[in-house]
C-alpha cells in the first residue's frame, strides 16, 4: 500500500434507541419531518446525542487543471480554471454568494492549476503540479503525488478542526474534471463509460462522444493498474480529486461531518469509501446533480441527497445550499419541545 | 358574487429578455443553477429586475378547528390545535425552530380554534367562530364568514406590507384540516375522494376509510353548491383555509411573493387561483409534501416545489425551509459577477 492510512472509527450506534426516542417525543406526528429525521439521527451519532451543534462550518473549494482538457472535453479551455479561482477570491462566483448567505466560511485551495497565482492573497497553496498528465495516455500523477496530496489535505483539515470546525463541505473547480470523475465512476462501479459520461458544463453531441471515447481509452490504458483505490487516483484522478478524497477521510478521522457536493465530489467520495468504508457514516450528500451518472453514484453509495434543484455547477454549490437543511435537522433535535415539555397528550 | 374582489396585476413579462440575459451572463455555464434560475426569473418579475431583495419575510400560521374532527379523522383530538398554538407561542414547535434559523418572523393567527386563548400575548385574534360546522352534514360556515375572513386576512397582509414585507409564507394548524383540504381538492380537480384523502398525521387504515367516506359524504351533501370558489370555501373549507386564501390574494394584490407550504396551503392556493388566476404568478411552492394527493395538486397548478424532504407536518415548515433557496436565487441574481465583470472569456 501507499504508507498512508486513515484511522476512522465506525459511527456509533450505541445511542440509537435514545436518539430515536428523543426524535419521536418531539411535538409532531411520528416521522413527520421525513428526511430531516434521518439526518438528525446521523448528526447525533456523529456529533453526540446530547446537544449536537454545527460549529464553524467550512466549505473548501479544491481547484486543479487536467491534462485531458487539451483533448477537448469541455466548453471552456483550462485557462478558465484560473479565471474562476480569481472569481472565487474576488467573491463573485455562485459559491461565494451561497456561502455568504448560508454561513459557510469559504476557502480556496490551489491543488495544481496551470500556473500558480503569485501574490494573490487568500488562496491556499497545496499544489501537486501544473495540472495532471492526460489520463487517456498516461497516469494522471505518481503514487507519490497521491500520498502527498492526501497528507496536505489532512493537514488542512487538522488546521480547521483545531479551530473548532466540526463540519466540512467540499467543492471543486477544474476544467476537464467531469471526465476524470466519469473514468473513476466507470472503474469503481464497473460500468460502461457511455453510462458514466455526461454533458458537464454543457458540451455538444460531438464533444460528448469524444469524451466517452477518451474515458474508454483511459480505462483501457490503465486496465491492469486499477485494483486499488490509490492507483485509481494516480491513473484517473485529478489533483483536486485526490485532495478531496484525503479531506473526506481526514475529516471522518476527526469525527467531523462531511458534506458532499455533486458529480466530482461524489467520485472522490466513492474512492474514499473504497479506501476506508467507515468514512461513509460521516457523509451527508447535499444535492442530486443534473449530471448524468450522479444518480447512479447515489444508488451505489446508498445516499439520499437532501436537495434536487437540477444544478450542475460544482464549486460546492450543492453542498452549500444543504447547510440550512442540516442546521434545521440539528435545530429541531436540539430545540423543539417534547410532548411532555408542551403539556400535549396524544 | 360575494362583494369581495382582488385586483391582482398579471406578473409582467416586459423585462423577461433582459432578466434572462443577466442570468445567462453570470459566471457559470448556461442553465447550470437549474431551478434557482427559474426562481430568480420569477423573483425579478415580481420584485423588479434591478436588485430584487427579499425584505422582512413573514411566516403566518393560521390556526382553526374543524367540526369534522369530532367524527374521528385524525390521530389527535381538536384540543391539540390549541395546545399546538400554545407551543407556537412558547417557541417550541418545529416551525419556531425553522423560522428562527432561516430568518422568518413568525406570527400566529387564531382564525377560530375551539376556545379563544384569553390573556395570551402574541396571538393575533382573527376569529370567525369556535371551529367550523362538520362539513359532511352542513356548510362549514356562512358566505358572510368567508367574506369576513378574507377581509381580515387582507388587513393583516396590508399591515405587514406597510412595514416593508415583500414575501409572505403561509402555514396552518388545525386538527381535521387535511379532511377539509382533501374535499376541496376532490371538488376543484373533479377527482374521486379516494385519490385525495391521505393519512394526514398518520392515521390507521380504518380511520383512513372513514375519512374517505366522510369526504365523499361532504361532496354529496353540498353537490349543488360547489360552482364558485367562495361557496366551495363556505361548504368545505376551514376558517384557516379561508384566511390563507385571502392572504394569498391580498399579498399578490400588493405585488408580494407568496410561499406556499404543504397539502392544506396548496388546497387554499387552488381556491385562490380559481378566484383570480393572476395570483399564480406570485406563488412559490416550498415543499412537496409526503401527503398523498399533494403531488397531483402540484401538477394541477403546474408547480415545481423547491424541496422534497418527505415532510408531512404543515405549520408552514415546508415553506420556511424554502426561504434559503429563495434567498440563494435572489442572491446569485443580484451579487454574482458577470463574465465581463470577472474578465472571463468562454
Amino acid at each position: 500500500m501507499l504508507g498512508i492510512g486513515f484511522d476512522i472509527a465506525p459511527i456509533s450506534h450505541e445511542f440509537d434507541d435514545e436518539i430515536q426516542s428523543r426524535i419521536d417525543n418531539k411535538t409532531k406526528p411520528l416521522g413527520a419531518l421525513g428526511e430531516l429525521e434521518f439526518l438528525a439521527k446521523q448528526i447525533a451519532r456523529v456529533l453526540g446525542k446530547d446537544k449536537p451543534k454545527i460549529s464553524n462550518p467550512k466549505l473548501l473549494v479544491f481547484a486543479a487543471d487536467h491534462g485531458i482538457a487539451a483533448a477537448g472535453v469541455s466548453i471552456a479551455p483550462s485557462e478558465v480554471t484560473t479565471q474562476m479561482v480569481m472569481n472565487f477570491i474576488n467573491g463573485g462566483a455562485a459559491i461565494n454568494v451561497f456561502c455568504r448567505q448560508v454561513g459557510f466560511e469559504l476557502e480556496v485551495i490551489d491543488c495544481g492549476i496551470l500556473q500558480p497565482l503569485e501574490g494573490v492573497e487568500g488562496i491556499i497553496d497545496q499544489r501537486l503540479g501544473a495540472g495532471t498528465a492526460p489520463i487517456h495516455r498516461q497516469a494522471a500523477m505518481t503514487l507519490g503525488a497521491v500520498k502527498q496530496g492526501m497528507e496536505m489535505a489532512r493537514a488542512r483539515i487538522e488546521h480547521h478542526h483545531q479551530l473548532g470546525c466540526n463540519l466540512i463541505a467540499l467543492g471543486e473547480m477544474g476544467i476537464g474534471n467531469t471526465t476524470s470523475a466519469a473514468a473513476i465512476m466507470a472503474c469503481i462501479m464497473e460500468m460502461d463509460s457511455i453510462d458514466c459520461v455526461g454533458r458537464g458544463t454543457g458540451i455538444d453531441a460531438a464533444t460528448l462522444k469524444r469524451k466517452q471515447m477518451l474515458v474508454e481509452q483511459a480505462l483501457h490504458v490503465h486496465e491492469s493498474e486499477l485494483a486499488d483505490p490509490f492507483n485509481i487516483l494516480a491513473c484517473l484522478g485529478g489533483f483536486e480529486i485526490v485532495q478531496m478524497t484525503g479531506a473526506m477521510l481526514a475529516a471522518a478521522e476527526r469525527g467531523m461531518l462531511v458534506v458532499i457536493d455533486g458529480f466530482i465530489a461524489t467520485a472522490a467520495a466513492m474512492v474514499a469509501v473504497k479506501i476506508n468504508p467507515n468514512v461513509r457514516g460521516y457523509m451527508i450528500f447535499g444535492h442530486q446533480s443534473d449530471e448524468r451518472g450522479h444518480c447512479l453514484m447515489m444508488e451505489h453509495l446508498h445516499a439520499r441527497p437532501l436537495l434536487k434543484l437540477d444544478m450542475r455547477l460544482g464549486e460546492g454549490t450543492g453542498a452549500a445550499l444543504a447547510l440550512p437543511m442540516i442546521q434545521a435537522a440539528a435545530g429541531f433535535y436540539n430545540e423543539m419541545a417534547s410532548f411532555s415539555d408542551a403539556g400535549i397528550e396524544i
